[in-house]
């Protein structure tokens, strides 16, 4: 998989993902919904709520269009998507290209990469990150959805077990992690771990209920809401995997793991010999120019999941 | 703290422990029970109970007294403690330091040290590891006594948490870890790392229900059983815990951590440039001549929870 350096980008306009662990708070101080709308551009947000992870749509896009009201956005639109024809509606997908943040409920990932993966919508999503800087949020199905290799079905519940999880084709806005959710909530370290010693190249990110990744694409991470993120770095595992039955519980020695609790930021470490040009390009806004660099430890994942890639 | 080093034994008597995780099965296989009897001595076992973990010692005595006699153990002798003054009985203590093995039953841990720490009976266990060569098992209770720093008290359901849990002075047969048990079954590993993140010196060992830790010292370690064994490691942590307040989750970066499930099993590395004479002078027996070395991710692992210490 080849993939492009982090590139400066025009005025500022990074894009960004807020990437939650299902069960966001809308009732009270809303502080993650409340940040996308922010990250989206407030009262001048144009927001589009894609429901299509989700049986009950209509349902779905009253709640968000509700808050996200509440929160000050006024130019709110449901991507109502009753078939995958529709995800190929050219006029749809032009008015997602035009929106500055999108916005994917919770639901079934699988159901949602299904009606939309490859579309002309799916196109139009990457373009609206990749060229005009927009913020990009989901939850729960919606958080997984967004890297290229999804957590697609299956459970461990107590230890790890070869097989039991399986990935599908996600939409990519973020490459070489699989993400899960409900994380702490729903004890899914063995799930993530199951994925982990059968893809090490893949690093683990799991997201507990009412807690967002923020991503600012070439400049940091930040975590917030109520929980933390737990990222499993499984690249330097000696493991059997390979040689152990389907079922069986693999060795594992050597899982890096990192607790992210929320309040933590760290901005994408400047490489040796170079200043981190997006840092001071843009100056203000976002949690980079607060954000201490990522420690060694931690830096590859800031690397990863702050990268552009080929499609956004 | 200053350790000695592994020093040679004489006659190949290193000493076992069996740290088991609560829950060892008793109906069918016993695997784990029939193993601590195998290491006793079988037949010739002169196995000793200690029941005081437990309010109901009388169950305890009569539970493990059948099922050691089911395994061919013969001599078997309940060490009651009504009170902290027959832990101090010479008598008592000088029939425990001729026994072959010795089992604590589970029960509560407090309990347990509370009744035997720092008495004569404590000092016989210690003799009989450290002059003889017993096995000491230990269930639950049991086994979270075994180490210096011992788990006393508390929990941290979801996520790690500062001031949660609280460490006690425990029986010291292995140092430089905390043990936890029932680990994967009621989700303690963020009970772990708040041990962990506030006490990086102690590496954390949790070990499933029907699950055991089988430590041959100077030699090796097998884990058998039903579940696996988790180590924790945290003595790369960069973390924030000194700073925040008492309940607060710790960010946590680099916890390096290791999954060794029932049938695992690791050699002592042989130290550069010397042969391990423990091996090579016992020949027979345990896993230790089958046992692949450690790798070095583990190695410190297996020679910390190997090791002899000051007083065994």
């Amino acid at each position: 998989m080849s993939e492009p350096d982090n590139q400066a980008f025009d005025q500022g306009q990074h894009g960004h993902l807020v990437i939650v662990g299902g069960h966001e708070d809308r009732e009270s101080s809303k502080e993650i919904l409340s940040r996308f709308v922010q990250l989206a551009g407030g009262e001048a947000a144009v927001i589009a709520v894609i429901t299509a992870a989700s049986r009950v749509p209509d349902t779905m896009w009253e709640r968000y269009d509700t808050v996200f009201r509440e929160l000050g956005a006024r130019d709110i639109v449901h991507v109502a998507l009753p078939d995958r024809a529709t995800a190929n509606d050219a006029e749809q997908a032009a008015r997602v290209r035009g929106c500055s943040g999108i916005w994917m409920t919770g639901g079934d990932q699988k159901r949602l990469l299904a009606m939309i993966g490859g579309t002309l919508l799916d196109e139009a999503m990457h373009g609206a990150l990749k060229e005009s800087g927009a913020c990009i949020g989901g939850t729960s199905a919606g958080a997984s959805a967004m890297c290229g290799h999804m957590l697609a079905d299956g459970k461990a519940d107590l230890l790890p077990e070869k097989g039991s999880v399986s990935l599908g084709a996600g939409l990519g806005f973020v490459q070489r992690v699989v993400i899960d959710q409900h994380f702490s909530e729903r004890h899914r370290l063995a799930r993530l771990l199951s994925i982990v010693a059968q893809n090490p190249y893949l690093l683990g990110i799991g997201i507990d209920e009412d807690t967002a990744l923020v991503v600012e694409r070439g400049v940091g991470i930040e975590v917030i809401g109520a929980g933390s993120v737990t990222v499993v770095d499984g690249r330097h595992v000696v493991s059997n995997v390979a040689d152990i039955a389907a079922g069986g519980t693999p060795q594992m020695i050597d899982v890096r793991l990192h607790l992210l609790p929320s309040g933590s930021s760290f901005a994408l470490p400047e490489e040796a010999g170079q200043q981190n040009q997006l840092q001071r390009a843009t100056g203000a806004g976002d949690m980079a120019t607060a954000a201490p660099p990522a420690p060694p430890a931690l830096a590859d994942f800031v690397r990863i999941v702050t990268k552009r890639n080929p499609r956004s």
